[in-house]
């Protein structure tokens, strides 16, 4: 009898929590583009590896509610970012390469960002890839095709949300048009570039803005985390200062911020395991930041994390090592598969480049070769010097025992993670057109 | 307010019904033996592509409460069905190869049904493939090697359990030593050997019973699903005939029956999928069984579905056919990897192994095929008839968009299933050793 009382405490009392917490005020919702469930566990498991443990280190995980997502589009099982992204924003299944539309382009569908605008609430959207891309854009825009980048940039222009952010534009000027810069200036953004910049201005603004990295960087994206330097931004400074910008100017009324860790993806594709964990490490750097904001708002906070697809059919384990993984060699990658790739395709002689793959990769220290590994390396060098750099990164992620099945997307479904207000919303067996939707209910 | 009031009573509503089914009567604990998320899914969207849509049809997965746990063992990310049948029988992280011990095999530690029968409840463990396998071995045997079958099928005779079912034994008599079907015998335990005979047999007998399939059948294992006929026993079969005789028996003091689905693994070993799929379909129907009975004693019954590990690095996807998929060419296959391969190796000429790959994997008609396709084939053939059965089954399920990262398992977490009396124990994120230990704490 207790027993039973003290379960009907703890469930009265989670009741009432839940109770007081189903309206958030403050909703955060992360998005790790391309970022399954096996490359989640992939990057756990390899801190504790790292450590010397075998488990997991827990990140994002441990939220205390956890769901299942099914993410295909309205035509395939395989999506893309453009139609997962349209899900994810607005709740609507549309066709691959649309952005908020329905899948035969009939007409607009709005984002829950747009409703939380609608509501006044403060909206945010931030990414580490240009902000025109597919996921941030369905928050916004209304195109056909996600490569449509001049056309959904305009679209932002329009959104009348109060903070976009990302590296840049990827056709910021086509032939005849107004500079897309300008446009954002017309309607009285004010643009931000770069983190010295970032860190110089101050959140307690009533501007509206627009943050880039620095003029001259990148535009398709934030530097890998693996790669990035004191200068270049992150995901977690963009979060950081929009939860500061957004709670100065929307304590009242509340607000919505989107963050997309987008490299996850771009790893995943390039089925660089190294990389990937560096961006999943830093979308959760990101997501700390909420979570900081969280605990100082508990009962007005909601944060939902997911993916909008699995990317590359990553496992922990892949057949050259049936049941063996060493996963605390990817700790010895010290640039992305592309990075590398550029780096020994300069090379113009082999001792060059098998320095680099000392240096950058750990071959021959922290990672052994066998003489026929170095010697494959070395042909594959002859053949190709950039070649020879991709070679390499697979090798490695061979030796750590990670397995891809593709260079695409996959129809695995995805998790869904939760905590705050609201929060039990997500939890259980969804589709990911259902996460925006109840969003959208709990913000109404 | 009239919101929060609904929301008040469903929430109430939930702790009640939580409350009353917090002490489950009747236990079932379903095992997927390597079943991963991804091919569950495949599974699903599968069903759903024959039928000519997009989506998944729900099997077990649309059970209320879902959970996803991890299955490391403890000296190695990638467990095998030893350690991870004895972390999932007995709460206890162990060595890879062990059943029913501790890493060290310094102690024998017990599983949640020797705990069960301890407490005058019903206990049957029943799988699909040998009763001395390592999964259902986990749930009475203490042996430092899964390969000691003689020793864990001993173990059986002394584990007093009601009923022990599956395909047989894998060596029921080494020489000097007393053959194991006489060692049953001895404790009692009535045996049933095949369909025939079960379903001759009635439920409502208080004797012991040891359930195998006919002699002469495959001990090892019982048919494939996808090849199994009239006379081959299914965990269907096993299931049903099992929820009799426990409930005729115990129905006042409870029981506990662990069914495995043994053979997804051995499909996904194979990188096999239809056959992966046709077992998952057995499992659900054997989770129907299960169902039925829970709709009927609701409150009193508690239903969990998980798997050991996953196996091949299942995903919807692959290198070869990008971003497309073809789910329903699965449909057209009509025996096993293993099974064709034979088929095809008894084959003395390529027209022979032609006609059999037209009726057998529907090539040629359901699924087309390009000359080259056929000309590769042909030369497979040339160099071994049985790899061509082999190479065979690779395309279709490249056709299909099938990929495969390992012959062996991986280290990705599994899903996590339930419904019913304490069922809410199961969501979220945890360990495989927590699983019986929830069971455990709820039939305390």
């Amino acid at each position: 009898m207790k027993k039973l009382s003290l379960l009907l405490i703890a469930f009265l009392t989670t009741s009432i929590i839940a109770l007081g917490a189903g309206k958030p005020k403050y909703v955060f919702f992360f998005i790790g583009d391309g970022m399954g469930m096996p490359v989640i566990n992939v990057t756990e498991a390899y801190m504790a590896a790292r450590d010397g443990k075998i488990g997991n280190t827990r990140l994002f995980s441990q939220l205390p509610f956890i769901g299942l997502a099914t993410t295909y589009s309205d035509t395939r099982y395989i999506t893309d970012s453009a139609a997962a992204g349209t899900a994810l924003a607005t709740g609507e299944k549309t066709s691959p390469g649309t952005i908020g539309m329905n899948a035969d382009h009939s007409k607009n569908v709005n984002s829950v960002a747009v409703q939380a605008k609608a509501s006044d609430m403060g909206v945010g959207i931030v990414t580490t890839v240009s902000i025109d891309h597919a996921t941030p854009a369905a928050f916004y825009a209304h195109q056909s095709s996600r490569n449509k980048y001049y056309e959904i940039a305009v679209d932002g222009t329009e959104s009348g949300f109060d903070l976009l952010g990302g590296s840049g534009f990827l056709n910021p000027e086509p032939e005849g048009k107004t500079n897309v810069y300008d446009l954002y200036n017309q309607k009285s953004y004010k643009h931000i570039a770069g983190k010295e910049a970032l860190n110089a201005a101050t959140p307690e603004t009533s501007d509206k803005l627009l943050i880039t990295e620095r003029k001259g960087a990148n535009t398709a994206s934030f530097a890998y985390e693996i790669e990035n330097t004191d200068q270049d931004l992150t995901l977690a400074d963009m979060v950081d200062f929009s939860i500061k910008y957004l709670y100065h100017n929307f304590s009242e009324k509340g607000f919505f911020l989107m963050a997309e860790g987008g490299m996850v993806d771009w790893a995943a594709h390039a089925n660089d395991a190294a990389s990937a964990i560096g961006e999943i490490i830093g979308l959760q750097q990101a997501v700390d930041k909420a979570y900081a904001f969280y605990k100082a708002h508990p009962d007005e906070t909601l944060i939902v994390l997911t993916a909008d697809h699995e990317t590359g059919g990553c496992s922990l384990g892949c057949n050259a090592n049936g049941y063996d993984s060493d996963l605390q060699l990817l700790q010895y990658q010290k640039a992305s598969k592309g990075e590398l790739a550029d780096r020994v395709g300069k090379c113009t002689n082999w001792d060059q480049a098998e320095t680099l793959l000392k240096t950058d990769l750990g071959f021959g220290s922290g990672v052994k070769l066998s003489d026929k590994e170095w010697e494959k390396l070395k042909n594959y060098f002859k053949e190709s010097p950039s070649k020879c750099g991709r070679r390499a990164v697979e090798l490695l992620n061979q030796k750590a025992s990670i397995g891809w099945t593709t260079g695409s997307h996959t129809g695995s479904p995805v998790m869904v993670y939760a905590v705050g207000a609201g929060a039990e919303n997500f939890s259980g067996l969804m589709d990911n057109t259902d996460i925006p939707k109840r969003i959208s209910s709990l913000i109404q």
